[in-house]
């Protein structure tokens, strides 16, 4: 937890923050803080800075914050992802947060086992927590937002032609013909499978919808380190 | 597991590949192999192609195997890693495997807890195993050399000059000055330390050996996406 991120209710007065559960938890044992100590916050979708520790005992920690910087760059990018395993999921979502991601659809495809959309991991608290922890890695408070698209057909039809126009719209494919391009000014849509990849099937519906076929070279990565690398790659 | 790796005890006849245990039970309930399939196979350290299931029980496997594919290109990186916790440091071998790098020195750092070199992931077999698994996900047969040194100081001082010259050393530090560069001819050493980073010593005793501090931007990476994203950007 490289910054404390809060929300607006969490201030009991302007300037005066009141921290309990995790992030207390969190401040008494990892970061041993002690009253005076300084500490980076950041206001959920807003502002980050630095907060002084007030008092701190077993229940509550109060800090007097002072938010002056703004968030990093976010990512000009939004991701098509098909529903990784649960366990993936998680390390997926706080890495693609971390990252800088903000637009992130969560996609069924042929590959995907219909058990992983029923893990509590979807639960709108679970999600927004791993989203939460890549930010509080990554020193950003902007949350990303996650659609959830359990019908291929429908969504790649209907409604990713218009989010891939005007973008520049990919879809990693390990036998596609030319390679991951570089960083490019303006937005990008990029479709990543899952483990196993897509059906042809599929990846022709992803390129009739407006997306060029790319890969990352001769190796195959697992579906996290694919996600790093071509999100590195192209922005 | 897109490749199954073998040893060349593992043939009991030359072309002929005996298979039992993890790699049989994988044929059996993953790949759900019948006799006549066309699988990948590769030699460790050797060549990649293909194999004919010829007999397929319970207990074993024969396939007929047929090596005409050189592995994929290696990355030309010596990572020296700043031992990360034990599950970090599966996933982290497997990742480093995956991409390619085939030189690791796993080193010690002051933020390193001493109880990380205790692991029983560090013994040779499962060590083997983590790497074993990067290289059939990513289709290789050339594993990696790891070396361990428990010591920062001698390390330092006594071996990575050597290391480093003649090729581009870096090391990653969040608040370097210069951002990390892109890909080169050449080799490269790149330096990466733990989760909580370096201390101020460390890195100047690795710029002192001949590294570079490069940063990757104002977020603040886990290890396994840093190391992801850095092997990404350089090679």
């Amino acid at each position: 937890m490289n910054l404390i991120l809060f929300e607006a209710t969490d201030l009991e007065a302007p300037g005066r923050l009141r921290l309990s559960g995790r992030r207390l938890e969190h401040l008494r044992t990892i970061h041993r803080a002690k009253v005076g100590d300084e500490l980076r916050v950041g206001l959920v979708n807003g502002h980050m800075g630095r907060a002084v520790v007030a008092e701190l005992n077993e229940e509550e920690a109060l800090l007097d914050v002072d938010l002056t910087e703004d968030p990093p760059p976010a990512l000009d990018l939004h991701l098509v992802f098909a529903l990784p395993r649960p366990r993936q999921l998680k390390r997926c979502l706080e890495a693609a947060a971390s990252l800088g991601v903000k637009d992130i659809t969560l996609l069924n495809a042929w590959r995907v086992e219909k058990s992983y959309w029923q893990t509590p991991v979807l639960e709108p608290e679970t999600l927004r927590h791993h989203l939460v922890l890549g930010l509080e890695q990554a020193r950003d408070t902007v949350l990303p937002r996650v659609a959830m698209r359990k019908l291929f057909k429908p969504f790649v039809e209907d409604e990713l032609p218009a989010l891939a126009e005007g973008r520049r719209a990919l879809v990693a494919h390990p036998i596609a013909e030319a390679p991951c391009p570089g960083a490019a000014p303006g937005a990008t849509l990029l479709c990543i499978g899952p483990e196993g990849g897509w059906l042809p099937y599929e990846v022709d519906k992803l390129a009739e919808a407006g997306c060029t076929k790319v890969h990352l070279g001769p190796r195959i990565l697992r579906t996290e380190v694919a996600l790093t690398a071509l999100l590195t790659k192209l922005t």
